[in-house]
């Protein structure tokens, strides 16, 4: 169990600094193939509603919100910096782990304070890959009821 | 140590977990009976003043707690979210582990933009029962001089 | 790998627990004698510009920062609290590990609230020497585009 949660705390602590450094080639190569990434307010996670505010269904969505992301000009552009609490382990099955994880993400503008942006937590699905650990399913489920302006890059 | 401090880390996590999903019950159960809980500013830790924002006794008292927060009409309830960095070990006792935390808690409110809610650190005596690591004594040590309205859940 | 993971992530939290108590001595403490520490805008990182916020090149330019730390008379002190993400390790050398760390750092001043004072990340260059791990390096590169005032505190 334990060189298993340094494990997962590296898939965790790799998912930030890609995400975090818009290094998006990176970012796609910690879901498996036919993963799932959902970005979901709490209220609908916790009554079942199906509506999300960002729903990739493969790692093909992935890359081709990687593609979205590099080729649009955006005129406001920012940083983002996440802070992640210790994974919780909620179950284990021989090559899969399901976890959940507290997360800030913090957003800085150009001359602008930084700001609490999106708060939350991840609700990961982790399978063992020849690869390495790998993202089969990541939900992060957000209490921020308001996103100012809109979401660029995945959380 | 290593697998003790997975272990610790899991009953933090736990902690968060719970108390951010408001499960009360969960939250209680992560103490021991003659548990110590308290909320106390900075200012009066470091000066050894006794005044604490909240202050339990006992899981009973915790307990108590929890059916007052699900009993009680809130007209402005929030959400919690607590991100903790890596616990740092200050002693090791058999049976017994002393450690230092530290926490932020973000708050959001229906239709409002997440805030930083209360930010410090935990000192913890962590002790080791039949059902796993339990906390003997929390007691959350806040930096933020200023509590928006009045806390209703516990930090 | 995991037993020096615990050791890297003990290291983070007592340099957490120091620079947030104002215990300057302990900080220096957790640097080599000839330690490096800048703390560094993001955009001048990513550039390779040289100029930096603070700039330290050795411990004994720590201790002379601890020592004006304590004698000079600050009109508008105030509290830092860290909350540190999971360390990723990024190179695994014999004696020297780099890692890098995402951070937030909130500030509270007497009488307001806490406010997000600057987030980024550090990275480390960490050495196994008797006493335990110490810091070789450690640069902080921050998102933040403006620091409220004169950063007094190291980060």
């Amino acid at each position: 169990m334990t060189e298993d949660y340094v494990a997962i705390v590296q898939l965790q602590a790799a998912y930030v600094a890609a995400v975090d450094a818009g290094d998006w080639d990176a970012w796609c190569n910690l879901f498996t193939d036919d993963c799932r990434y959902r970005l979901v307010p709490r209220e609908n996670h916790d009554r079942g509603l199906p509506l999300a505010t960002l729903s990739f269904e493969s790692k093909g969505m992935l890359l081709d919100r990687a593609y979205g992301i590099r080729e649009t000009l955006f005129h406001d552009p920012y940083y983002q910096r996440h802070v992640l609490g210790p994974p919780l382990i909620l179950a284990r099955d021989p090559g899969r782990i399901r976890t959940e994880t507290s997360y800030a993400v913090f957003r800085t503008k150009l001359s602008e304070p930084t700001i609490v942006f999106n708060v939350g937590r991840y609700l990961d699905d982790i399978v063992i890959t020849p690869a390495g650990l790998r993202f089969a399913s990541r939900i992060a489920v957000y209490d921020s009821e308001l996103i100012p302006n809109s979401i660029i890059y995945p959380i």
